[in-house]
């Protein structure tokens, strides 16, 4: 069976730990500060003193920090002991940055797959929640079973910055979502309207009637295709766009989060893409 | 029977023009280029020559012209022909566009109703999409029945601003979607990933999950209190913002779209907002 050491034990380090002692791992813990061991030795961890220790103690390293510059700093201190392991890396990064380590992980002779968490603490061990793994699919499949401690579990790519790369697209798609939540509800407070019925009642499935376009918007992207089937032309919303703006004006809130989809619509209009649909602004963004 | 008269013939007003025809109510049409008045006539519509014809024609005047500037003009033009007559305004504006034309119907003794259509012209008269009105509530009601023809009615209010807020609100959530679907999926594509089987699989199941916090979110809203059962503070989010700038930074991706929110988000740090969920992001918008 597969023995595990988790470094960093902060609320997403200690979850991991706690899933992996619930499933009967053999699981040694490791913290910068390390009284926050203490409540998983409690519940049947080892402890460990020192990164060396942590690595020595298991076949699989989960590492779980605050940046990938901490990961870095890890694996310099502990070169020789790393040699063999097969590092998980769940911490909080860029594609590129997992892209670095896995290089460097190699380098020391140890696997590197890394991970994105798409879940908050408490989901961590149900199916609420779920983790992105990238890296070599050998490996992957190997630990499969184990990562299941954690939750579900997502292969998305040999390319190790791919995990990383899901993670952000699928966060990046979240804070979208808030953006529009929070300057309706601002735009709607502004008048005094109560928040929950108009978003129970109207925003919340207005959003989701919109949600239903998406597989098509997603097929636009993929063909480069984006004037068949256009129900409202982008330069149609293009002019009409200023009322959202104006409106927010009007009634004293601030456009700021508005305006650089403004600007990129009226840069879609100068580029002679007024008959296309939204989805070209997907071809826009990447230059 | 109510009598109807449609000014403004673009895409909407004659899908407008259409559905009142298709219920049975006499319909008179009007528009300033007269050629796209003629494929409703063979619908069974008459047409007026002159925005007075058209006004004195029938009880009920159905605005749907390019702006609200336009709707001031036509009650100008036609100030005298206007007395008795009920203005149902469903021209794109602003709230306060809307209040000034109520204010100046009123004073032409005319009713005016305000309204904001949540739909594209081919869902007019289905169930698919529905107008919200606002204004003196016996007039709406008085001509609810008939405004059916266009598919659901949900009135507002009366301050007749309302309906362009509600629908500026709601177009708002949708463009804030619109943002994290663009941003997302530039992000991925920018790594050779397929759009649509990341939209089907992965982005659109994980947004619906997102948006089953949103009747909280708005709780919170309205109970201004944004500190209780907070899951994933708003400091911690602050913190990692950066990694969905960098990473576009490296896939060759625009960050534009979200850079004000994470002004946004440093701001809410600044005023110590830390431990705070974001829906306190609503009151910061608010100034």
């Amino acid at each position: 069976m597969t023995t595990i050491s988790v470094l960093g034990l902060g609320a997403m380090g200690s979850a991991l730990a706690k899933a992996f002692l619930k499933n009967g791992y053999a699981t040694t813990v490791w913290n910068r500060t390390e009284a926050k061991a203490d409540a998983l030795v409690a519940q049947g961890a080892s402890k460990a003193s020192t990164i060396e220790q942590a690595i020595e103690a298991s076949d699989t390293l989960v590492l779980c920090v605050v940046t990938n510059d901490v990961v870095h700093a890890i694996l310099d201190e502990a070169k020789d002991a790393i040699q063999g392991k097969t590092i998980v890396n769940l911490t909080n990064g860029t594609p590129n940055q997992a892209r670095d380590l896995a290089v460097r992980a190699t380098k020391h002779h140890a696997e590197y797959l890394d991970g994105g968490i798409m879940a908050v603490p408490p989901m961590i061990g149900t199916e609420a929640g779920y983790v992105l793994y990238s890296g070599p699919q050998p490996v992957f499949e190997r630990l499969e079973k184990t990562l299941r401690a954690l939750g579900g579990t997502k292969y998305v790519g040999a390319d190790a910055g791919l995990a990383a790369l899901y993670d952000l697209a699928l966060l990046t798609g979240m804070y979208g979502q808030t953006i529009g939540q929070v300057q309706a509800l601002a735009l709607i407070r502004s008048a005094g309207v109560e928040a929950e019925g108009f978003m129970r009642d109207l925003l919340d499935p207005w959003m989701k009637a919109m949600a239903a376009f998406s597989t098509e918007f997603a097929q636009q992207v993929d063909a480069g295709n984006h004037t068949e089937n256009v129900v409202s032309p982008l330069g149609m919303q293009a002019a009409a766009f200023h009322n959202l703006i104006d409106a927010a004006g009007e009634q004293g809130v601030s456009a700021d989060l508005f305006k650089p989809l403004q600007s990129l619509l009226n840069e879609a209009v100068d580029q002679g893409h007024d008959n296309a649909d939204l989805s070209v602004l997907v071809d826009l963004l990447r230059r």
